[in-house]
């Protein structure tokens, strides 16, 4: 499929419910995956207007830009969207740490495989995978 | 932080009012970011016990493993949650397409930036960023 001329509006895209879309934000040159966090389609449209990535805080209910205290902003690269046009893929530059915790992603802690004793057993998915 | 020893089993991660978590499915050597899906925590028990990812289909109500019928199975490398535990990564060796349009990937449109006429404007974010 042409990527230019399948084009979505943000009007088009599919949000939830509650009138959000997750957004999964990855480095665009490391391709690390840095966080996740929930568009309205006003954040979205902020998204783009200003080349900096706003979220929609469920909890806090209201806007936010990513690094609006800490520096820590995003500048946009490309945003993707998938099959189902109910999941963005925003490509970014992060400045700093994308986590509060001030690790550069927020996904720094692991599951699956543990080497904790226990956890997972021989024979229970922890063997080679071709 | 040390990711060996800050592990939280499955019934500890934060699942939604539906019971469900988003999983980032993304390859584990070319870090493309194929899809996102929904586990449980019984799909999630299921993904650690047989190594292949299983979901929780939201329109069907089913548990899905994926490539069950198309033969695109995902086997998993690694997982990890985010600072939240409300998200997970899953690292994963995609045989085939992740995407049921044969794409490899879900994500194979753009909103921004986009080529069309009209779309998107100069000053409209589409300035080179920094």
């Amino acid at each position: 499929m042409d990527m230019e001329r399948d084009v979505l509006q943000v009007e088009d895209l599919k949000y939830d419910e509650k009138g959000l879309i997750p957004a999964v934000i990855q480095q665009f040159d490391s391709l690390e995956v840095l966080m996740v966090a929930y568009m309205n389609e006003e954040s979205l449209r902020k998204t783009i207007e200003t080349g900096r990535t706003w979220f929609w805080s469920r909890s806090r209910k209201q806007y936010w830009m990513k690094g609006e205290t800490s520096g820590h902003v995003q500048d946009v690269k490309e945003i993707l969207y998938d099959c189902d046009a109910d999941t963005l893929l925003v490509l970014v530059d992060q400045t700093g740490a994308a986590c509060h915790t001030q690790s550069r992603t927020c996904f720094y802690r692991r599951l699956y495989p543990t080497v904790d004793a226990g956890l997972v057993t021989e024979g229970e998915g922890n063997a080679p995978l071709s």
